[in-house]
């Protein structure tokens, strides 16, 4: 069901720069619709994210625009419009592989259904781990993946596992049906399925990026996100 | 003693694009280097990460330079190179804040010394987690931080915090000399901090733009990071 509704969706190609952006409009017009603040102008916003105002139109041009000349933007109406852009309230249904410290952070943190996402099921292999309750959920063994995959059919995994595990897996995960990944082990999923969706999270990457920082003070002319 | 030494480095001026792209390369020349490949073509290590090898070939000239012509790159020197660029062998003093699910998860799983940290200290305000051991530490009390801040000079702070409880304690964290923070709380510490370090980790962001990939399926026309 959740994939004939993928196969219904309008399919514009957007330039990946643009789509990578979303989710921070996305997010600071959470904050903004949060602080009850109801329309802003393409400079105020700019400001605050720390683009161009002539980036955001731009971008927002991309989906057909929705300022108004000497208005600006209403809030609460850009939100939701990036919102159903971005597919949020698709609530594409979730596992979560690796009951570790990791995946307990990801599993017990983060606003799925705020995202687009609602879990499912949690799985781990140790015994130590499985039958613990995780967020409504317990830990399942992951010997029982495959079967869980046939009867309840996740679109989605989030992977918090170290790579050599995480290939065996995804084999039973996309063998199930599962088409995207939220990816925090290095392996490449891509390489062995290319028509998945995969997001990998490399935390070292951001951990070099502020090493870099730290050791060319000057040498970064723009930090481009907040 | 370790800031005498960031105000000696060299500072150029290199596109942020550009050393966001760094920690990739040196992640893939890692694989390489740990596979005993000794030498590899702009060709081949841009098919293996999925650019253009022109791409790769200005990159790494805003460094001088790296390739010989008919011979490509040597992986173990390469490897080394972008490592010290991005200042790998600093083993900047660090200190961990929050030692939740989250900072647990960082503190035991990351390979700081690989990235160019070294974990002195880690905090909590919990009592649960103070006295507790991670990482060859015990978390401490967080009420102790401006003490160890004066006695131990970190210089870099990784926030695993929400972004409430984030606010306070950047505050004693940059009055203790601390100027570069690893961020995972939303709390944005550039506003008050302008001149610090940051590197922002909105896991957020990428569960929204996965669900854009499986919301427009033919929609993102690459895959720009593996």
């Amino acid at each position: 069901m959740a994939q004939e509704r993928l196969v219904a969706m309008k399919t514009e190609t957007v330039s990946f720069s643009v789509v990578r952006r979303l989710p921070r409009y996305y997010r600071f017009l959470s904050d903004l619709h949060a602080a009850e603040v109801t329309r802003i102008s393409s400079r105020q916003l700019a400001e605050l994210m720390g683009i161009t105002s002539s980036q955001i139109r731009q971008d927002l041009n991309c989906f057909g625009g929705f300022g108004q000349q000497g208005y600006g933007y209403n809030v609460e109406q850009l939100h939701s419009a990036i919102g159903r852009i971005l597919g949020l309230d698709g609530l594409y249904p979730t596992v979560l592989i690796g009951a570790g410290n990791l995946g307990r952070a990801i599993g017990t943190k983060m606003d799925f259904e705020a995202n687009g996402f609602r879990l499912i099921g949690a799985f781990d292999q140790s015994p130590e781990k499985i039958g613990k309750e995780m967020r409504n959920l317990t830990v399942q063994d992951v010997a029982t993946l495959a079967a869980f995959c046939r009867e309840e059919h996740p679109l989605v995994a989030m992977i918090c596992l170290p790579p050599d595990a995480a290939k065996a897996v995804c084999a039973v995960l996309y063998e199930g049906g599962v088409r995207a990944f939220w990816n925090f082990s290095h392996y490449n999923i891509l390489a062995d399925y290319p028509d998945a969706a995969v997001e990998n999270v490399h935390l070292e990457d951001s951990l070099m990026t502020l090493c870099y920082r730290l050791t060319h003070p000057t040498g970064v002319p723009e930090q481009d996100e907040t």
